[in-house]
């Protein structure tokens, strides 16, 4: 697949690894590509199929586009992006509305009924948006069998059944076994509020390296 | 140790059943205890041991109080059992603000920047408010080891350290194997904003027979 991967800090950098990895064509979109930091160039140096360009540039040719910005950023990236651009597309979205305004824990900007996965929804209807793998730390999402052989659970929401399928199938090849589909894109709610018990929980643990696991 | 146990419901039975097979002096809180409902007469007739009490009379003997009533009755119920009777006790907290004004999925009435458990610690001071076993089902607060023989978590919040090891002993004696101190009674709010998840899992799997089990 040609995967674009919207955003160029931690967790956009695992996704598009990975997915090259696994032999995707991989562009990372950024605001402004001619304007990369120290810390980008000394990663791509090491990842030298991936393509760095416009968040426009990178959507444009994708088949699957990937929302690794921020809470706050992602509506802006995807508006760069382009409505036309991410038309039809599956769009996974992986960002979190986190609020750093009054320090740590960050509270959620957007919560209880409604949720960032389905504001970019309302903002780009033509888009098939599909919220997951915002609830572990960028390592697991995509090397999950580094913890406990990869027995523990991942999320997917959305209004498209064909475009989780596709979300589904991305996550199963990055390794993760226990793939919930949750419903519609309204169930991005709790899998967003599942963040001030994740960040209680890296306080408690001292390390990301967790993850949750529906036993039933 | 003498327990008391506010709210005849679900939770408040599980909880009351249990501690009375444990070997607990149990009595159950109510509004009216001349005005028992005819299932309670029913669980009661198979838990001789329980005693009903209205809520000051319930909380006055106890060594321990579980606030086991609904979101929006759980201060009119600890205000009805008496801020004198809670003094200095241990409070362990299982209520969930679930709002279901706007019908189902319910939404949280206190959340984000705030806690149920917080409210109820700023209602009372002099109590000591411990949350946990609001995150999974009655059956299962009691009886863990019915689902993969105990192996997942459970949380306590709370701003009193001796509080929190006495409802971990409790915890544990009910058959848990990992209770996790999450820290102050803030993270409560992280335990409570996951009940938005946990009902969506809940008609996802279709058996309330399930919990988290938080793989490190």
């Amino acid at each position: 697949m040609r995967i674009a991967v919207l955003g160029t800090g931690m967790v956009g950098r695992a996704i598009a690894g990975r997915a090259a990895e696994l032999g995707h064509e991989v562009t990372v979109g950024t605001r402004d590509a001619t304007a990369a930091r120290d810390d980008w160039t000394e990663w791509a140096a090491t990842h030298p199929t991936v393509t760095l360009a416009g968040y426009a540039d990178a959507t444009a040719g994708a088949d699957l586009v990937v929302n690794a910005t921020s809470g706050d950023g992602s509506l802006p990236a995807l508006t760069a992006a382009g409505e036309e651009n991410l038309a039809d597309k599956v769009l996974l979205d992986i960002a979190n509305p986190l609020d750093f305004g009054n320090g740590f824990p960050p509270t959620l900007s957007v919560l209880n009924d409604d949720s960032l996965g389905e504001r970019i929804q309302r903002a780009f209807p033509r888009t098939r948006v599909v919220k997951a793998l915002n609830t572990l730390t960028a390592d697991l999402m995509v090397q999950p069998r580094q913890l406990a052989d990869g027995d523990h659970s991942v999320f997917v929401s959305g209004d498209d059944p064909a475009a989780k399928k596709v979300v589904t199938e991305l996550l199963t090849s990055f390794g993760h076994t226990d793939v919930i589909d949750l419903g519609d894109l309204s169930t991005a709610r709790g899998t967003e509020m599942l963040l001030p018990l994740w960040l209680r929980l890296y306080g408690k643990l001292g390390t990301a390296l967790f993850n949750l696991k529906v036993v039933r």
